[in-house]
């Protein structure tokens, strides 16, 4: 795709979706460090959100996460989010940090338990009803810490039946998203621990359940891109979760930790037609800010996704398809690498400036003083993080 | 399965298939080390998995690899593997060493290549046919080495064309077997890099597609027990690859490098009825002995993998589902790693004992003179390798 | 070493020691599932660790941990662990949960933060003086989780001149251990993030550093055996942290996971003299019992210890020698193997009943009521985890 | 170092040394995929070694392997290495591929195997004399592939004895480089297997002994560049074998599989000082090209450290060092990140028009017609691979 103008009028589509939790505390097992000005409830982290998306111009839906986000009114929640030109994103379900959950939700051998955990998803169906919300996203934290535990097929059983059932609930525009993890919290078996697992459940429950690719819950030496072009071409990619890794799961900023990844990753999503509207594949960012700032991170992760997004659309697809054909190994690789050791920065400002953006959404957030504005008003009250 | 002569009938009833080039010469990229003995045709590698099956009685078939093993006369070949109380297994396709294949072969941009490919594919179903064969054994290396070298699913859409071509030759009673692996000798993408795709695949197939679990071929941190236990619960678990890994594909003794593992894995086969005659799961060895004396190493990896059978079916089924269903972790753990720590060795010399062979197969075989006479009476000549 | 009753001596004499945190709660950052009866305080859990001595005979020490561990009297709870049986093991040092520590403790880029960590950790030295402990074990988690945050080198040097101005300050008796970790809770660099970098900080520091091994703790693919042999060979290895892992730092109860390869450590602590009094190897664990019973977890993990030292003690080490000598790889690994696959349980059994202990102290322990007392007693006050 | 005449000073003093059998065939154990034009002899490898340095302007050193590139007249060689412009560069040994190695070379249990591995490193100091090398690269493919099948510490005082050896034989000028390698051709245990064993053994052995970091020997999650900046502070980094991987050790080119973490490489070198002359460290690539032409990947590779390079030159330290004292890690990455994110082709296209270069030495290669000329020219003979 060289024709500028379509390259621009693709970064200015995109629809990058950013997580309530994203704007809260968080941490590691070891500590959790308090940021000033974080959020007290969803209120406050929809506002957040929309700082994001007064500088980018790309974030105008935000992933909730129930019971993080339980609130009373949800239509005064969702009107709140218009009011601030936003809308609500997937619905998250938490089915991990109930004390009922410790060996497990919709899989755990106590039927009680995996009652107890199929109505907290549908419930999250109500709030989706509620809020407009089109994708319920299911991550599990199910599995065994030990040999033995439990029965590794009896947990698919029961895991298959808890799924049918929300799977049904699902209204006509409403669509099942369902996550994989290789491990954690869980050591020993994770009972959704891969694409292939996903996958297999969703071919079964039928067109409304899709398969998320969380970049950072891969085996090390997984190789995403390839994942993303099977389920492009199954029809079976729903959404990605977008964040960075060295090592597990470190939720690092999306670009952070292997920029080229990401592009190689865009690339596949673009040249598998999974920019267009009506593939609806989700880009939501997931993601921990332990140590940084939070919404300049988020804003840095926003662009971070454009920027691979916009180096993936400048592959030059003529002369990729031409070396691909011929058999010329370092002339494709070079097309590709032309592509990604481009500077797109200027052109994305271009964009941003026709948007009637700031070039710089960074430096115009860090400018606008809304991080000591919050850091002195929300003082009090009862900091948002993973509990809450 | 606490009674012994239940476990004992079962220990007797398993067959473990042993592959015809772990009779020959092979190594690293570094160097290969010839030794001593190697066969230099087919019939002197039969001949050798007869020793491994005379010393052990559980090891009746071969796979053979084309055109590792191509003969002039298969009918001859079988003949010849009957009279030494064989049968022919897996044909197990080779589309990696051909000059033409540099690049990929099925998955190959070049539509001749891919029909040479494709060709030698359907050859290796006339050779089944010819010997009597069940199981058509497909391993792919292709992929590529750089990002950009080539489309990822065009390769699927070229990969998907072959195997149904393939499939549609199959006859009444033959399976095809597909094989899966993460990488190499393909550095970036492999086309069927893991359980995930080549599920996907022989779904779409049919039911006489099965997917084949090679020990070796996963990312470091990938729980193969899972895989094994999803695969039987769908129906589509063909076969195993066993061997040993430290690292990547290292090909080592089946058991070698995590006896915990390899019991784990089997235990999954045993409380998932993968034992069952009817379920048809080909237990194959698939490795190299590129230091130690070949067939002594087979003889124990095929002792390994009896060894780990045989504590899997001491299990106390009764007791761990009691402990599980209780949620009670420990005890449930406990059970099954009673079983892992008992020493299995009298129980199998019993076996052995009772199909009127000697306790201990391995110094049975050292004792028998067999490996001085073959490195006597096997000089000149050129011997049996990879690439032949 | 095959007489037995050497290696029954060696068994009766090995001390492991368990740690003062692996009695109360624990988990991961998605969730802490409270255990009911769980001590509420050092004097609590010095009772819990003397139940684990109680029954497996080789558990006198116990580690500490500050601040979690802080008590207005060191001397009093000294005495009460000496009224227990115990005595105190390793002091450890926290300087992770502060919130000055966001960015680093002694190698933090603000001094005055490393004046406040080296501080702490000279204030070990002196709970060393006060309660007898031999041991300071250091484990920072100082790192970055961003390219770029600070300067790698910078962070060294301030490493080096803290180190070295505790160093100065042990005793004559006291020695320092220093523990490397791969990640967690730092992303992208760790300050002491492998052996190589604690054994050259050690090399510096002088003959009273030494190294801990944690086992869970390194790359996928570390051959931590080698590491065991390397630093005992050089003097330098002072202790392990045992515990199991399937993926990162998992701390599952030792030899849980992979117990062939617990038992390969052991073997080269045997062999190459670890076992014996004057090297001064501390054997202890370092665990989480997130969703287990924690006591008879603990005791679980230390008869697993003890299982793959009296295999280790089991080895046929003139018959390895002899087959190494030879390069008879498949004889030199059947002698490990032989050793490895012996159920000791029944010698183990009987070196407890020499004791005067109960044959498994697993039962015995279960049978003995404790469990329920100390969950009927210990109601109220606040439970110990991590944070206290 | 923003001063860009600086900037291009420092790139174009850096040399970039080039394998002599990076020019010849290799591949996988799978297959070795001949090409046309392949060298026949040393010689011809150093005609090609000179086609990357004409183009390039930045290899004038090579680097020899030896018995691949044994010669009778190595005075004869080093002339015309003189006459194409170039220099010997590293003498690399090879005791992996003789039959006596199949168990160790300098580690054998044999002592008479021991002697003729010393003997062939002894000889390549004598190489170094002839040819005016000054640094011998040690490599050693020694280890095990099985639990027990030798000692590891025997093995290591083995080594210890062999280096000393070798050491004491170095001139004045000459200097040992000892790489290490996490596995394969070993695959249980490997001797030199980390830079921790190459780091102790240099450190022992003198100022003439230093590491060489080879990118692609780590385990999975080793931050490379935290090794390099310790060894840079500790004075012992005497090299790199630049090469890039997915999974294990690819080989493949330089910079292609993750350029962001060749840049972070370039950036501890950098602002470490290890870019001065005096500091002495020789940055090599040992990589293969098996299915990429050979010449054009080499220089591709040379671009892209030069592209590194160039990028962590252009790092603004001071900015950088502000951020870091400051504790903002937003801004400390981000000034590392717009280093990264610059194109700085446009930068070493002039570095190059200033040296009397073409700008884009693999377009300037393609046209200079010489991959025709060799392919025509070198037809018969035996074409250069790993055996020779």
């Amino acid at each position: 795709m060289s024709d500028v103008s379509a390259v621009k009028a693709a970064l200015k589509s995109q629809v990058i979706e950013t997580p309530s939790w994203g704007y809260g505390n968080s941490g590691t097992r070891f500590k959790v460090f308090a940021q000033a000005g974080v959020p007290r409830d969803p209120y406050e982290k929809l506002a957040d959100a929309a700082q994001v998306h007064r500088h980018t111009g790309v974030a105008p839906k935000v992933s909730l996460h129930i019971p993080w986000d339980q609130v009373e009114d949800y239509p005064a929640l969702t009107r709140h989010a218009r009011d601030l030109g936003l809308r609500i994103g997937a619905i998250n379900s938490n089915v991990f940090q109930d004390d009922d959950f410790k060996l497990g939700s919709v899989t755990h051998p106590d039927p009680k338990v995996r009652r107890k955990a199929t109505d907290h998803l549908l419930e999250c169906v109500d709030i989706m009803d509620a809020t407009g919300s089109p994708d319920l996203k299911l991550w599990f934290s199910d599995g065994t810490n030990y040999p033995g535990q439990d029965s590794i097929s009896d947990r698919q059983d029961r895991l298959a039946e808890a799924l049918a059932e929300v799977y049904e609930r699902l209204g006509e525009d409403q669509r099942m998203l369902l996550e994989y993890k290789l491990f954690e919290p869980a050591f020993y078996t994770t009972d959704v621990p891969d694409w292939g697992t996903s996958y297999a459940h969703c071919l079964k429950l039928g067109p409304k359940a899709q398969v998320v690719v969380d970049t950072g819950h891969h085996a090390p030496g997984t190789n995403i891109e390839f994942i993303v072009a099977f389920l492009l071409r199954e029809g079976k990619l729903g959404a990605f979760d977008f964040n960075s890794r060295f090592y597990a799961d470190d939720d690092l900023m999306a670009g952070s930790a292997d920029p080229f990844q990401l592009f190689r990753i865009m690339y596949e999503v673009v040249c598998n037609g999974g920019l267009a509207p009506e593939r609806n594949v989700n880009f939501m960012l997931d993601q921990c800010h332990n140590i940084e700032a939070k919404i300049p991170a988020v804003i840095r992760s926003v662009t971070n996704v454009q920027e691979a997004t916009a180096k993936a659309l400048l592959v030059d697809s003529d002369a990729l398809a031409t070396a691909q054909r011929s058999g010329d190994v370092l002339a494709a690789n070079g097309v590709l690498m032309d592509a990604f050791n481009t500077d797109v920065r200027p052109l994305l400002a271009e964009v941003r400036e026709e948007l009637g953006l700031a070039r710089d959404p960074f430096a115009a957030y860090l400018a606008s003083g809304n991080q000591d504005r919050i850091a002195a008003d929300r003082v009090g009250g009862t900091q948002a993080g993973w509990g809450a």
